[in-house]
């Protein structure tokens, strides 16, 4: 068995990412389109505003610090960060959390960008992206030098919608092409609608790139992009995710179009099998649009090796990715570890909570 | 001219300090003790709580974000973050910002520690030292593979009376000994009396070390005596600073001799000129009090290359130390960079907002 597949690209970027020090970046970010009733099941109801700062305190501290009672998990499938978590705790995974615009604070130690969250799309996002991506390049100036491979996730609920947004307003004909943290095929009509008014209402023909974010983007999608602009000049940047970091790629492929100084040969994605195997989006078709030659590839990764219930639904579709769970899962791979061990520490954090 | 004098200890760690990767941490804090009338100088009358916020931004982007106005400095000597400002432009000085409680928030990216503001120490700082001495530790395993060296600098008003205040908690006899961002001499007896009341109010006989910070401390102290306690293990750690940084030295003491493992010989504590010839304050005995072989220097800097009247206040003791002016100035000296050359780009700095 493959551990890590390829989608697209060269394996030539795998290849240097063997024994590397890494550090394990995760941003976080909230859009009130989160609020929009329906379209994201990605943290508890009513809570999710509070799903970065949870996921960020379990993974630091191994329990959810803002919300003890979470830690007894409702029934359904657990969030993926779990997965990031047991990785975690089976080979050294440094963390550096940021903070884009979070709209509850983590407990946990993380860096704050000069940002708030940002508004729904369908009122306008109203941020101001060109600005979150010099921050993101300021940044990554300063944290370049500490590391040899930087891999950066997200915890952005409602992303894929926000994700969505942009890259059909870039010009893509890209329905059914972005993932969702739910099985239900009603979310993805829902979603199409709510992406459709937002850019029929916010977005120009002639916005440029920056315009398009501002409107209907969120913080993380220009402050990650920024960092990767810097870090790929010297560096190895892995954007841990789906179709948020499709996004992000969407966003590099523009600036690179327009001059910006990206070096692809330093970036990939890398997402889980459940987002490269989905039915109810397209990861690959997306990539490929994008430029068939960037680097992407997927953990060959799934539950067969477990019994525990909630963990199939993984299996069945319920979730796909989160918590830059894929590359974590990649990183662990490329460290000498095993399905079964990764699902076993997966299995022993889950019954903790249980 | 020896360009780093040494007030104690080996100059071994100096050497080991030649062309090291240098991560430059800055912990900001905020104590209500500074709202204590004529307590402080730190910064701009009545904004007192502004000055680490704008020291950061000075330091990030080049201009303070928070209050623009103040870009035109008051009269009298500039703060000292223009000192560590120009090393940053003469040689690469990654910077790492920490909130560790501050009322004003900054807008250059920070990492935020799960803590708040401390009380005034008369009222009792009400500070949980212990959590944060393990917040300290907790983060400093996550960046630690990041650098060769930390130099820990801190931005904390009034953070010379909470030193002040936990080392004689501690038993030292050590009053006069504590610098003052005044040259008044009336300060120093407020101070004291401050100090005192303090601990006759809030630490009782049998108080515990952790007991002591949290009730007459600020959270600076104990969350960067975690982070020396775990970088010090594989790294090197400069504590940049003056006696505020000989408290942290004092609790690191008190820790050992409990059994803590702290490696000494990756310690030291490096200041400026002013503060070792500061003739209201005794870094010197001090040091020796807490321990005679802790490593401390100094750098021979002052402003006698300069004409400028407002930096000559430097060198007629208004202005000491603070946001690591001397452990900054010793990191540029070891990159070969000379007093001239410093004094040149201060100047220069200076003179963009006068």
């Amino acid at each position: 068995m493959e551990r890590i597949k390829t989608l697209q690209g060269s394996r030539d970027f795998l290849e240097r990412l063997q024994n590397r020090q890494t550090t394990f970046m995760l941003v976080g970010s909230y859009t009130e389109t989160a609020e929009i009733d329906g379209i994201t099941v990605a943290g508890l109801p009513g809570f999710i505003d509070y799903t970065p700062a949870l996921d960020m305190e379990l993974l630091y501290y191994g329990y959810p610090k803002s919300m003890p009672d979470i830690a007894k998990m409702p029934d359904g499938p657990p969030s993926p960060v779990l997965i990031t978590s047991a990785v975690r705790h089976l080979c050294p995974l440094p963390l550096h959390f940021i903070d884009a615009g979070l709209k509850v604070e983590t407990k946990a130690p993380i860096t704050k960008i000069n940002s708030t969250f940002s508004n729904s799309i369908i009122k306008n996002s109203k941020i101001d992206a060109k600005e979150l991506f010099l921050e993101g390049k300021r940044y990554a100036q300063e944290i370049a030098h500490t590391n040899e491979v930087f891999i950066i996730g997200e915890v952005v609920p409602a992303g894929t919608t926000t994700a969505y947004a942009i890259t059909k307003a870039l010009g893509y004909e890209c329905d059914g092409w972005f993932a969702s943290s739910s099985a239900e095929s009603s979310v993805a009509n829902l979603k199409r609608k709510i992406v459709d008014e937002a850019i029929e209402k916010h977005v120009s023909k002639q916005a440029t790139l920056f315009e398009i974010i501002s409107s209907v983007g969120d913080t993380m999608q220009p402050f990650v992009a920024g960092v990767a602009t810097v870090i790929s000049q010297t560096k190895q940047v892995v954007l841990g995710g789906g179709t948020q970091m499709a996004a992000v790629l969407a966003i590099l492929k523009e600036l690179s179009d327009s001059g910006e100084n990206i070096n692809f040969k330093n970036i990939a994605l890398i997402t889980t099998k459940w987002i490269a195997h989905d039915k109810q989006s397209n990861i690959a078709t997306l990539l490929c649009a994008i430029n068939p030659t960037i680097n992407a590839f997927y953990s060959n990764f799934d539950f067969s090796d477990s019994n525990v219930k909630n963990l199939g639904l993984y299996d069945d579709g319920y979730v796909k990715e989160g918590v830059a769970a894929g590359a974590a899962i990649a990183y662990a791979y490329l460290n000498g570890i095993k399905q079964k061990e990764i699902t076993k520490k997966v299995e022993e954090i889950y019954s903790s909570f249980a």
